[in-house]
């Protein structure tokens, strides 16, 4: 137990000498959050404590040293030098069954080289599986497009039918901020025109996708999920990952809702509403991306976009029961993303299946040259012909930190790693991680920094009356770091990637629950005010950090469901780079499950008449 | 004049937008110190309100505001995302006239090599030169030790002697921290038996290099100037950079004394002595590398190892009229030198000549691999065989910064700028820098955030009665700054990258002063406390901080004297990984003012007998 040598500060001990082997003394810290739920008016009183200047000071001192900010960050002895940001050096990663794709193709023909590569020896993955329920995948929609069958006209209309009916009561879903009947309209008439002329752009053409408000995207406001950051910073063109999509032909069918500024994890959301869960409109959808899950959940559309800056599109996928992939960090490229954060986001797929987040993470891959990056990786894309499809996988376990969540999610997740091993082949290695709540600790202050940085000129300018409750705590924290603070996080930030470089010399894949929790209840004094939940909360991100903090990528998928029908997630974290064996996993995984899916509450089905 | 929008913040224009050219609108901020000179009793006074909680907290914001890192930083709104570190991708740069020397050559085959290069074509580069006065090369000692002529015993107890002369009264220049004669007359030993035996390791075997006392030297303590900092940070082992130059032969003579923790440019150190200027023992040395500069000046050792984090290689070469070479950001390895900074910082060298400035380079240069950087750039040695060695050259020069100086080193430098035109052939380019102060203001708050982070394990076990008062003083302004001023300065990193990089792209290199002002006195009531000169301060990093903030190689080369007699630099600074380019400028420069150099003061010729 290197970690505590006295009362007062911690020493860390050099990296390089702690032992990540399965019996290492390292232990395991659970959250310390020290924090009640709070909500209404007492969310208010917080607020008005932590913006005064005197008191709020104070405030903020004694949370810090509760939560162990002080102890384990801000106080602590630790030698490795910063690293501040997860880019990791390009090297041509070794990877099982996959075809190397030029960086430089463009989207759509990157999007038919990874058609082809699910084409090889079978016409439609998901066929053959006795599934209980079984999503529409894009091949789906472009067969039916193809053949006439159907319209990407008729199904835009049915997908404004049904945005129509989710928006209004009794339903109250709450899933976009802006969708713009008329706009979608349009761009189905051309992608009908171009499937009657025979001239379809790629399997994209005429897929509905839609596109979390943290991202531009024509022609709509780019509010961040507030009520005043769009006057403030005008969305004048689509956002890269947006241009790759519509270059595709695909539909864009409007803005996602989100937590406000990305700064919760419930995607309770004070001024567009809570966004509600497919499977249980009484519970939450998770966030930050909380609208990007739902509409895939319910069926609106095959794929959703969002940004995961910490967790934000796994949290909700694993939560709203659908697929959610984050890239390598430097992966896709971030412009026309609002810039919340610039060392630990990236924008990341929400999809009905893994075979449509391979599709859209195939036209929205390839970063653009930039100054600190010479590096021009080439993709490799996984050639999923036949299940199992890779056999020799490690997977990397840490106990400890795999079963510290609720009962249900251990056993379901225990389970299907079990069933991995045994139909795959997989092996699971023991392994320590550790100071994984020190990582959150110093994820959550950079990100923090970062975000009250990126807005504070827009903040000067804001009448605080415009934010939401939980976000003006949120601000008052993350502004409250000092320089010396940020620096030593980016020393554990250091810390870690030499933890994990070491895992990762061992093992293909890092294998953990996606959240802690499933979906909780969504409750009416939230509604107004938003929560401040920070022991859910903790929860929800506890196994999201290493994929934002070190750039690593990471796959969620739905892998079955808690006693109250809510869904659960499996999570695999890569290395750098390593998107396509992630994607063979995740394949695999979903062969297992897909014959237990359950379809939601709340869903709507665009491909057949209702 | 697009910087400043309102009375209030400052809105800086999108870098890409902002003019460079010649006829910019841009406007040249002089430096706005707000602070009078302190000394004495004044700096403790200071000192003790800025430590005092409530009123230091007050009397900082005042000082921020007063010096315009509120308005230009804190407050301003700028778009381009953060850049942490001025690590450039290796691009294999196009030079002239070099040999592609491939990295993973020993120390001692590099220098070889770099020999080599100068052997090209002639015999003794400074042969053949008037020059009133001529300063020995390493390769005088290498052919007076191969010839018999002098033994490395010899030369070393000729130094000893003359260190107890110059540190005893009435010289008392307090070149060193430590200077163990046993060990040097041990290494001496050994040296002189290896050329008796005919097997000298390398061209550096028995020359004498003295080592910054914040580089790690066996068997000295590394003190960084301080009376704590070695108790807290044993030496355990040579830095890499000395631990090549031992390999070569090298004597390692002792550390050389350095303004306390770096953090400061006078040179003064109320522990160790104020370092004195061998060309006027009442002013000072410029620093930190202080003694490192003084003792080249005062022909103690031909070369020695300094660290340049805010110029700090560069102003006392240029003070104590030396060559002072900051290599690219990442071309030397840090490890084992005091972990100041993490993002500005470099090994530098100080020579008595561009050619051992050059061979000393060779033996240390090559960093090792590490996380993020697969870069492994072969190292370009230039080949100086005839003098204009290089014609097609352009030189960058922003009049008004140029100009920013005393009248003798505006005059001094122009007139050497036009010869360097009409010898070589060079060409002169007007050029508009934005932004120069706002970069000074922006790497002070970088470097002062890293080098608290670094100290605050040390500082918090300390008793402060142990630091110097202006080292307080610095410690207390340092401690100040939030993550969001860091952030915001790294801001700034980014778009100055993007102005330099343009103006890289027209031009070979940027030329200026390498100081404002000449070597100032020292004043007795300095020397208990130091002092505070924040004024005389700016003038010296005028021209130091894209070296550091940015990474650029730079050289500075003694190119004439002021009306007192005091040494005056100019500077090159250049693209990234371009050294060879700056050596041969340095070198042509240093061909065109040998002729005018003058003996020290105080002065050692250790090859002759006195």
């Amino acid at each position: 137990m290197g970690l505590f040598k006295t009362d007062q500060n911690v020493v860390y001990k050099p990296a390089n000498e702690v032992d990540l082997s399965n019996d290492s003394s390292e232990f395991y810290l659970r959250a310390n959050v020290k924090a009640p739920r709070m909500a209404g008016f007492l969310v208010k009183v917080f607020a008005w404590f932590l913006e005064s200047r005197i008191l709020g000071t104070l405030l903020l001192y004694v949370l810090k040293g509760n939560n162990l900010i002080h102890k384990l960050i801000t106080d602590a002895e630790l030698e490795e030098p910063p690293i501040y940001t997860p880019l990791h050096p390009f090297e041509d990663v070794k990877e099982q069954e996959v075809k190397c794709i030029e960086y430089d193709l463009s989207p759509q023909e990157k999007v038919e080289e990874a058609v082809n590569c699910m084409r090889m020896s079978f016409k439609n993955i998901s066929e053959g599986v006795t599934a209980s329920f079984r999503r529409w995948t894009i091949l789906d929609y472009s067969r039916a497009y193809t053949s006439g069958e159907l319209t990407p006209k008729v199904v835009a209309e049915r997908f404004i039918e049904a945005v129509r009916e989710s928006s209004n009561p009794p339903l109250q879903m709450s899933f976009f901020i802006n969708s713009d009947a008329a706009d979608i309209l349009r761009q189905a008439t051309e992608s009908t025109f171009r499937y009657q002329q025979g001239v379809p752009i790629s399997s994209l053409d005429g897929v509905l996708i839609a596109i979390k408000d943290e991202i531009d995207c024509k022609p709509y406001p780019t509010t961040g999920g507030t009520k005043w950051l769009h006057k403030q910073r005008p969305c004048k063109d689509d956002a890269c990952c947006v241009k790759r999509l519509r270059s595709c032909g695909a539909i864009l069918v409007g803005k996602t809702n989100m937590h406000e500024l990305g700064a919760g994890t419930s995607g309770i959301n004070p001024h567009y509403g809570a966004t509600r869960n497919p499977y249980d409109r009484n519970k939450i959808s998770g966030g930050s991306s909380s609208g990007s899950a739902a509409v895939v959940a319910a069926g609106l559309c095959p794929v959703a976009l969002g940004v995961d800056g910490g967790g934000s599109v796994r949290m909700p996928a694993a939560l709203c029961g659908v697929v959610g992939f984050k890239p390598t960090f430097g992966r896709v490229p971030h412009s026309g993303v609002l810039p919340l954060n610039w060392t630990v986001g990236m924008v990341g797929i929400l999809a009905d299946t893994v075979e449509d987040a391979f599709i859209v993470y195939a036209a929205i891959s390839g970063e653009l040259p930039s100054h600190q990056s010479t590096i021009m990786p080439r993709v490799h894309f996984p050639l999923l012909n036949s299940p199992p499809p890779i056999s020799n996988i490690k997977l990397a376990k840490y106990d400890e930190w795999f079963n510290d969540c609720s009962d249900d999610i251990r056993i379901c997740c225990s389970d299907v790693v079990k069933k991995l091993e045994k139909h795959c082949g997989w092996k699971t290695i023991g392994v320590t991680i550790p100071e994984i709540e020190v990582m959150r600790l110093a994820h959550y202050l950079t990100i923090g920094s970062e975000c009250t940085t990126a807005l504070s000129t827009h903040l000067e300018k804001l009448d605080f009356a415009e934010l939401g409750w939980d976000a003006r705590v949120a601000l008052a924290v993350y502004g409250s770091f000092s320089s010396k603070e940020y620096i030593k996080a980016q020393k554990i930030r250091n810390r870690q990637i030499q933890f994990h470089e070491k895992i990762f010399a061992q093992a293909d894949v890092i294998v953990a629950p996606t959240t802690g929790v499933t979906a909780y209840p969504i409750f009416d004094d939230a509604l107004r005010t938003g929560e401040l939940d920070y022991i859910n909360g903790a929860a929800l991100v506890r196994y999201s950090i290493s994929g934002n903090f070190l750039g690593y990528p990471a796959v969620t998928i739905p892998v079955g469901y808690d006693k109250l029908g809510l869904p659960i997630g499996l999570q695999f974290i890569g290395r750098p780079w390593s998107e396509a064996t992630l994607i063979h996993m995740a394949f695999a995984t979903q062969a297992i499950c897909i014959s237990n899916y359950r379809r939601p509450e709340v869903f709507y089905d665009l491909l057949n008449k209702r």
